[in-house]
């Protein structure tokens, strides 16, 4: 549909007007370009029931985790950024996305990878001088919206698509596990912050609210009950255990006795600290702002990576997205509201890696198809399966618009008090599911129980059985090595790093990798992250690895097709893991 | 084999010849005349690695619940019945049964209901007075062993021909259901007796002991691994679980300072109370001697029905068993444990209705065959799937022996020691996952989910199609009614007449449902749980319902023998719930 002028790629361009970083705000303008004519449809294509459930769903899935990490951060940022500052942070970030981003799909939010990176700047800070805190935090923020300009104005974004399943699976396999490691912090810190009592009861409401999600969205992917019914239960499973579970810990008795610690508010829609919403950058001495640029460098390098990756999974192939892409355009707001975050001292707002994807799931039609296989047990004799196939998706910007409504009613006195009910322990649970849901369906995950599979099982057209056990391993362990090491540095104050190890995955796997693995090893294994056309448009099309063919993508990820076609489309559940 | 005079049978027989208690001793004397042959091999087949596994899994599986529902008794009974007593009459009946019993697959021990009946009674003497109460229940057990006598002698068991899966399963639920309160009972007592901080950590590991089982067993059905890998996983379940939670439990720190209550023990060999083993019971006034005789009669009725379902499920067509069965001589013996019990004060034992299956199935060479069927995805597409066939069963009597004599071993001081380091949460627990395999796999639930499922994804070949759905509905409703009825009067101090009410469940299902059930939807909702050939050789032969043709065992049950073609045999373990 579109002209070939219209179209945004360097094939075909010589000297400097093929060198990226020369043809300034090229990507933005053709992002613009592209998805311009679809903003009038991006309103009226919302009025539907998903568009509700939808609502609902990632109000839950965007508010809950980011309350939980703000739990986590008020603790170890002396208290700076409260409940408050993150409420903030997640509506303004709802609002700018929701209006003006090219991609109004992308959830964008307080993640725990942000609430790492406040820490250990705060842990690094005080170690000189714990006053200039609030300062620093917003000249890294300055800095960090400048990188950010730069890169979407140079069309670096456009590197992304060389980003595949070897590092993105890694990656959401990071975050999952440090997800995992913060509900197990938080119930921790009831045992040495409350007491005994506390720390048990939180275990159990933790545990059984992981079971309550996990149950809900088992019975949705199942065959009982009428489709609208699954549908509801699984659309809404995170709204019946959240009210359930924090319903659960009032009941007078044992459990109202048990003093469980609850959501710490402070007065509505002023910052947690008494201070103005603006922070006074202008007072920090020039060597601390100067100390301040390598922050936001490297914060620039993990929104580059969480973002985008963020960005891609929401618009994966595996949806039927019709509207266009738009990378640059939407990294460039994401400079504005890092800045905006930075001069009012609210965390930095960003992709979410495990929720992005729910968005779009949340908002895609499914349809339960019957699959009918017969056997061998005699006549009549057969399997009925359902396979679960995407029919459309509602594209629209009113979901996210309408969840950050939710999201600054959420900021007022009144709610703020129903906040205040919850148990943290209700937030451990969230974590203990998101981070499953991150873990558990990972192709890392998924390549191991292949080889732990009994051989007789695995169905003869299996493409993971062209590929030697061996090379399967050696697959798993450097992705298994990367995970770790991100693991490992986020646990010390050298955690600043961390975005460089990220990002290292990147020419690892274009330069390294392809030196242990064929090309015929490298379909089956691997894929483009970016891996819709769509997408691709926005990246000025497919990548060139160095000395390979992995530019078609018909050709590419044998397996992960294979598994839909038997399995049908992969959800976005916790209770989702695919063998 | 049998030639046609050494067959028990009424048939052709005419007067008094064909009236069963006028032939006393008949039925015993072919239950002898019938096994006899086989007592050799009932030693020498035992030389298999089966039978280890077996020990082991059936000594968790017996000594865990009956420990757990010794902590109630002990608590019910003004702690007269205690672990030494429990330990006693497990070894006891262990002895006894695995030398003398006709079929020694049938485990005997110590049952919820045994539990539920001594503390019954102890609230209903002690209104009177509390001193009497080790004398009554003496007298209460005596009475009982002669009411089994009479009913071995004039071959009553033969009526439990009769008994079909209406009420085997009911039964069943209502003793899962039973399990899982005592479940709570047990949590809710550290709340009670020790204190918060205790009552919720044994919540929390009473859970995750579920969980532990729930999932090796799970594991242990599944493709992964190696068949012997799986094998193990799923024999050792409880003794890993039990294992790991025990120690858990003992970590220094929070859970060790949580203090939770732990088996209470007393001097190894001697009874709980300052006594004797034998009972004084003539030191019992005349009155209440004669005040016993009611009790004995339904200690007998409920000993009837429990024993010999138990008896009947561990000889399920499902298991390829090929030596016979022998339920007259077993209960004139189950006559005597009750009798020994009573004298030396210990609670009777009897079948175990959850775990009498477990020892067939843990004796059961299964094995795992591949099922391929090609699916419509295009060419070689297919799904492979495990179907699990048994091949023999190690038809002894060694592994029950040796069982018993580790719970011998048990009994002596340093293993009581160690019996006092296991935690009360482990029993709640074991309570969970015993009676969740009760519960779980039952017929009513099958039948009720498959009401719940969405009709397109029910094969066309499954029987329960043929029935109208709201006569599947009539039957669950029945079969939930029964077991209402029996939860709810355990509850209270008519618990003492619940055995009326089971028995009464079979002159319902003979007389009052083949009113409400036309003969084709019985045959597919129904079926005899004396199902095997050679269980029904022992009590004369296939029953004759009045009006129906419900004799021959080729036509009955279809929606049993097609699950068993589609899925292969069902297992007995608490991860089981088959759709």
């Amino acid at each position: 549909m579109a002209s070939e002028k219209s179209i945004y790629t360097y094939e075909g361009l010589t000297g400097w007007r093929s060198l990226r970083p020369l043809r300034l705000f090229r990507g933005m303008y053709y992002d613009v370009k592209r998805r311009l004519p679809y903003y009038p449809s991006d309103i009226y294509d919302a009025f539907t029931y998903r568009t509700i459930a939808s609502i609902i769903r990632m109000y839950f899935v965007n508010v809950l985790p980011a309350i939980a990490y703000t739990l986590d951060m008020y603790r170890r940022t002396g208290q700076f950024f409260g409940i408050n500052e993150s409420l903030f942070s997640s509506a303004m970030a709802a609002m700018i996305f929701s209006i003006f981003a090219a991609q109004p799909l992308t959830i964008v939010g307080i993640t725990g990878l942000i609430s790492l990176f406040n820490y250990t700047i705060f842990d690094i800070v005080t170690r000189y001088e714990p006053a200039i805190y609030a300062n620093f935090m917003c000249w890294t923020a300055i800095w960090g919206a400048i990188f950010h300009w730069i890169v979407a104005v140079c069309n670096l974004c456009d590197y992304m698509r060389y980003v595949t399943d070897f590092s993105s699976e890694s990656f959401g396999m990071y975050v999952g596990i440090i997800y995992l490691i913060k509900g197990v912090e938080e119930l921790v810190n009831e045992f040495s912050e409350v007491d005994r009592t506390a720390g048990f009861m939180s275990c159990m409401i933790a545990i059984l609210y992981f079971l309550t999600v996990y149950s809900l969205e088992l019975l949705g992917k199942s065959t009982v009950f009428k489709p609208m019914i699954r549908t509801i239960l699984a659309d809404y499973a995170y709204v019946f255990a959240t009210i359930f579970w924090v319903g659960f810990s009032h009941i007078p008795g044992n459990l109202k006795a048990a003093n469980i610690s609850r959501v710490p508010i402070s007065k509505a829609f002023y910052p947690t600290q008494p201070r103005g919403w603006l922070i006074h950058f202008w007072e920090l001495d020039v060597k601390w702002v100067f100390a301040a640029l390598p922050f936001g460098f490297l914060l620039m390098l993990l929104f580059y990576y969480d973002h985008n990756v963020s960005s891609l999974t929401a618009q994966a192939r595996q949806f039927p997205l019709k509207k266009p892409a738009g990378f640059h355009w939407d990294f460039f707001l994401l400079g504005i509201t890092t800045f905006l975050a930075g001069i009012t001292g609210v965390p930095m707002p960003n992709g979410l890696v495990p929720q992005a994807p729910v968005h779009t799931d949340s908002l895609t039609n499914y349809q339960t198809e019957l699959d009918i296989d017969s056997t061998a047990e005699g006549e009549g004799a057969e399997i009925r399966r359902p396979v679960i196939k995407p029919v459309n998706v509602v594209e629209q910007r009113v979901s996210h618009f309408v969840m950050g409504l939710g999201i600054i009613g959420t900021m007022t006195g009144p709610l703020l008090i129903v906040l205040h009910t919850m148990p943290a322990a209700v937030f451990a649970g969230v974590f203990f599911t998101v981070g499953w849901g991150s873990v558990g369906g990972n192709g890392i995950i998924k390549k191991a129980i292949f080889l732990l599979l009994e051989d007789r099982f695995v169905a003869r057209d299996e493409p993971l059985r062209i590929v030697k056990r061996r090379k399967i391993t050696l697959w798993i362990a450097s992705q298994v090595f990367g995970v770790a090491a991100c693991v490992a540095i986020s646990q010390t104050i050298a955690a600043i790093g961390f975005p460089v190890l990220i990002i290292a995955l990147i020419p690892w796997r274009v330069w390294i990798i392809p030196k242990w693995f064929s090309q015929e090893e490298l379909d089956v294994l691997d894929d483009l992250t970016a891996n819709n056309t769509a997408v691709l448009e926005s990246m000025s099309g497919p990548p060139k690895f160095p000395g390979e063919r992995l530019t078609h993508m018909e050709d590419i990820n044998l397996q992960q097709r294979h598994t839909e076609n038997q399995k049908g489309a992969e959800r976005q559940r916790a209770a989702d893991i695919h063998r």
